[in-house]
């Protein structure tokens, strides 16, 4: 029921390039669709040469099912294909990233990612925060929405009375007033000669205030990378956009 | 010549944790290490049950090597340990994520991750940018450290001539006002209800001109990420320091 075939590749570097794979002796490698824009890992599965070359052609990330002995492209039945953007290899070539665009969640459960279960919310070392593996930025995008929802619902526990965010999330005056002293503060830590550690600090803190103001207006971080990368991704990006074929 | 040794869990929850998860017919899962604070996947492995249990017991990735049939610890040799601060399991549970901080460089080439080797510069449709899976804010991060380099090596082709980058790298005047006028905007974006659309272009703008600045003082975006994650992870991940054993 699949609509994607397997073009055999005729250019003599996708085959080269294809060779310099150490395949396992089902003829296999590890291949992780990773999120271009917010780096989260959507999924991991097997890929055999196939597979690759179908998602290099495809630019759809494309796996080999060791269950049902096939070719599936992530997608053809949810129709939320995983837009593949460039393929890595590992130094040893034995295991490979789909880094690209997902159209859609990635797991069949609904969720962002296959990723939603966290040894440490299990064994109860979380006491609040995703349990999703989320890096960072986006972890700190999470903690900022939760607080807002505790305003919306009023929800307030023991472990979320007072908050900074909270307080900010409720006076734009003070949150604007709070980004554009940040913004003066970053500039001064080099106007000034105030080192890097203080540009690092104060770079922090525009992130963090600009961030709440992000979550009042209901804006994923998520859009903010697309736009950048629209902008910016000038190299090998967009140069692939405009190739008829192959990555 | 490990240090780390597969000490027995006591804890019926941590194995009962192990018990959810799918061991292949060699009683193994693939095991993905990533980089909290920027999201790489800096190498992936295999893990049997020994090797998830350690790494919950001692917080360091562990894996179990197929071609010399032992558990080992990333960094036993080279001390670039990768300190786990949580595993995840994908939805069907025949997948992990050791999600932690490397200590150095993770591939044995002295590179950051092992995912070096793009397909899309191999086959020539990389004009110019980075080779390793990148995401984007750390892509934009790189264009920006190129044009930098670019000026400090006065390397000048026909691709990089005229930058806006580059213009803003050498005028700290002009810099430092388009930062705080952008960071106006963003704010204005609110106060003047322009919209979400606004808000994330707005962000975006902020986000570009405060990194040329990071460039500027050679400072990397991880920096800031690691303060973002010191100040703002009082979830999971401080809660966590505070335990003596297990995630
Ligand atoms: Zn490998
Ligand atoms: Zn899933
Ligand atoms: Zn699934
Ligand atoms: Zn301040
Ligand atoms: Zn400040
Ligand atoms: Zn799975
Ligand atoms: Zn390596
Ligand atoms: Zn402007
Ligand atoms: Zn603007």
């Amino acid at each position: 029921s699949s609509s994607v075939k397997s073009e055999p590749l005729s250019t003599t570097e996708v085959e080269a390039l294809l060779d310099t794979i150490k395949w396992d002796s089902n003829g296999l490698v590890v291949a992780i669709a990773q999120h271009i824009d917010t780096g989260a890992i959507l999924m991991q599965g097997f890929a055999n040469r196939d597979a690759v070359a179908t998602t290099m052609n495809s630019h759809l990330a494309t796996f080999y099912s060791r269950s049902r002995a096939n070719l599936w492209t992530k997608g053809e039945t949810s129709s939320n294909f995983i837009n593949v953007l460039d393929v890595f290899f590992d130094c040893d070539h034995d295991s490979i990233i789909y880094l690209g665009v997902p159209d859609g969640p990635t797991c069949h459960t609904g969720a962002e990612t296959c990723y939603f279960t966290s040894a440490a919310d299990i064994l109860g070392s979380l006491q609040s925060g995703t349990k999703s593996a989320l890096t960072t930025l986006y972890l700190l995008e999470d903690i900022i929405k939760q607080k807002k929802l505790e305003i919306e619902e009023q929800t307030t526990t023991s472990s979320n009375k007072a908050s900074w965010t909270k307080t900010l999330l409720e006076n734009r005056k003070l949150l604007c007033s709070k980004i554009r002293e940040e913004a003066d503060e970053l500039c001064r830590s080099v106007e000034e000669d105030e080192g890097k550690d203080r540009t690092s600090s104060e770079f922090a803190d525009v992130l963090y205030h600009a961030m709440v103001l992000l979550a009042v207006q209901d804006v994923n971080l998520q859009e903010v990378m697309k736009i950048l990368r629209a902008r910016f991704s000038q190299s090998g990006i967009d140069e692939k956009k405009n190739r008829k074929s192959g990555l």
